[in-house]
């Protein structure tokens, strides 16, 4: 999905929506178990609950790897689905990964490749080997590579922060700046964990136009108002990421009526902060 | 496998030998395509040769993603086969994985886990995310977190290098200390590219005792002697990798003849440097 068809969808939905797959189990309704498809059947049904009130899926790999090889089996299907349908939405492969420059090659063709198993729109990718490990990310037309450059997480504070000797750049800050030399607005994005927001103005200045991939509102404590405020650009340029809120709002046989619930919730605050842009 | 149990291998072996399993489609000999087995035949095969000049066999994630579902299945007969040898060796899953807290539990399952399709000993894992991305990978008795500090590609320079304003400590010797705190010599180990060999005298003064993985070897440049020389302690403490410089020694029918006359160089050599310590 190219840049400006994620653009056309946000306006068309008034939603900038992601909703987390990380599918587990232990947590999803326990009605539901005790079928090999147990995974794909929660996620169509989440799916199908949500679709009107969002714009991406993120499926969480390290959920689906997890499960072994059903689980794989059970991300296909989930992606079958997404492609199947007529209301095209952005998939993001939420993987973290990178390494070196053939490696991440292979990396490239296992999510990316429209020939693959899988055809994601996006990868999140860690920063950490540098260039080659990146770039790779950036060769498929109209798919993603998204950078991890603040972490939602407490380990953010570990290395992210680091000011560089001399420049006085946080490690965050080196990461935004260097990356814009390996892609562009058109094929790279990055993730900003919301429990951060206070720092999405500097961000701005680094990357004006990139879109933000934004995770951490909801279970994690952050917040949509604060997000947009400091983040939001003419063209929305933003992704709030919601898992554990919608997708386990209940665990009952209720689940997906809940979750539809919990979406067009934070749809609608979002309909709002995008009328003052766009 | 104990840190106690992979010393007595090497010793045994007079061989700190990790061969990279990047098995690639395209690059194996082509008598062995149009089965759907052909990277576990392929696998298997190098695994026989090389075996007993062999003491670690790491297969590279990206290059069984990149095959789909069945390139998975076949990590799992793969996995399946090296843990039904008698000559019992370590195995590293290079995966580069890293995530929010409860992610990387999920990973941890999905390759630690006794009872999950895979059972590695080990897994290696970015840094980026912090403390709470690392230590669910040191809870698996006997099983150990392999931890990117300064890995061997050009990118490398890109953000490893950055100083920190004041300390003057680099971005990788910053992750070498601070990660001492969340795991020991017995539960984690580092990824230094044999291509940084310079490096290694400082960080042998930060982590005196790890086992450090040396990538670099081979197709990419790095010098054994060199390692050795920074590298090596009184328990070995290196476990040396070859990938391509091993596995593609030939893409004729003398593939693994050709890979175990490669895999009995190195081990000759390793041979030669465990005498002066060990």
């Amino acid at each position: 999905m190219t840049r400006q068809e994620l653009i056309e969808t946000i306006r068309r939905k008034q939603s900038f929506l992601c909703v987390g797959l990380d599918t587990d189990l232990k947590k999803m309704p326990q009605h539901l178990l005790g079928d090999d498809d147990a995974i794909f059947n929660f996620n169509k049904a989440i799916i199908d609950a949500t679709l009107p009130y969002t714009v991406a899926y993120k499926p969480n790999l390290a959920f689906y790897e997890a499960a072994g090889i059903n689980g794989l089996v059970q991300l296909k299907k989930t992606m079958d689905y997404l492609h199947s349908l007529d209301d095209k939405v952005f998939t993001i492969a939420d993987a973290k990964r990178g390494d070196i420059g053939n490696t991440s090659q292979q990396y490239a063709k296992a999510f990316l490749d429209p020939d693959g198993d899988f055809n994601f729109d996006s990868l999140t990718v860690a920063p950490y080997m540098g260039e080659d490990s990146v770039t790779p990310f950036t060769v498929y037309e109209g798919k993603w590579v998204i950078l991890l450059a603040l972490t939602s997480n407490k380990g953010a504070f570990d290395f992210q922060f680091i000011e560089s000797q001399g420049e006085g750049k946080k490690l965050f800050q080196k990461v935004l700046e260097k990356s814009q030399q390996w892609g562009n607005k058109d094929n790279m994005m990055y993730v900003v964990g919301a429990t951060k927001a206070d720092m999405l103005t500097d961000i701005r200045t680094i990357a004006p136009d990139s879109f933000l991939l934004v995770p951490g509102v909801g279970a994690q404590g952050g917040s949509l108002e604060e997000v947009c405020k400091y983040g939001m650009t003419k063209e929305c340029g933003l992704l709030v990421n919601s898992s554990r809120g919608i997708i386990y709002a209940s665990n009952g046989e209720d689940f997906a009526e809940r979750a539809a619930a919990e979406a067009r919730k934070l749809q609608q605050q979002m309909a709002e902060e995008l009328k003052k842009v766009m």
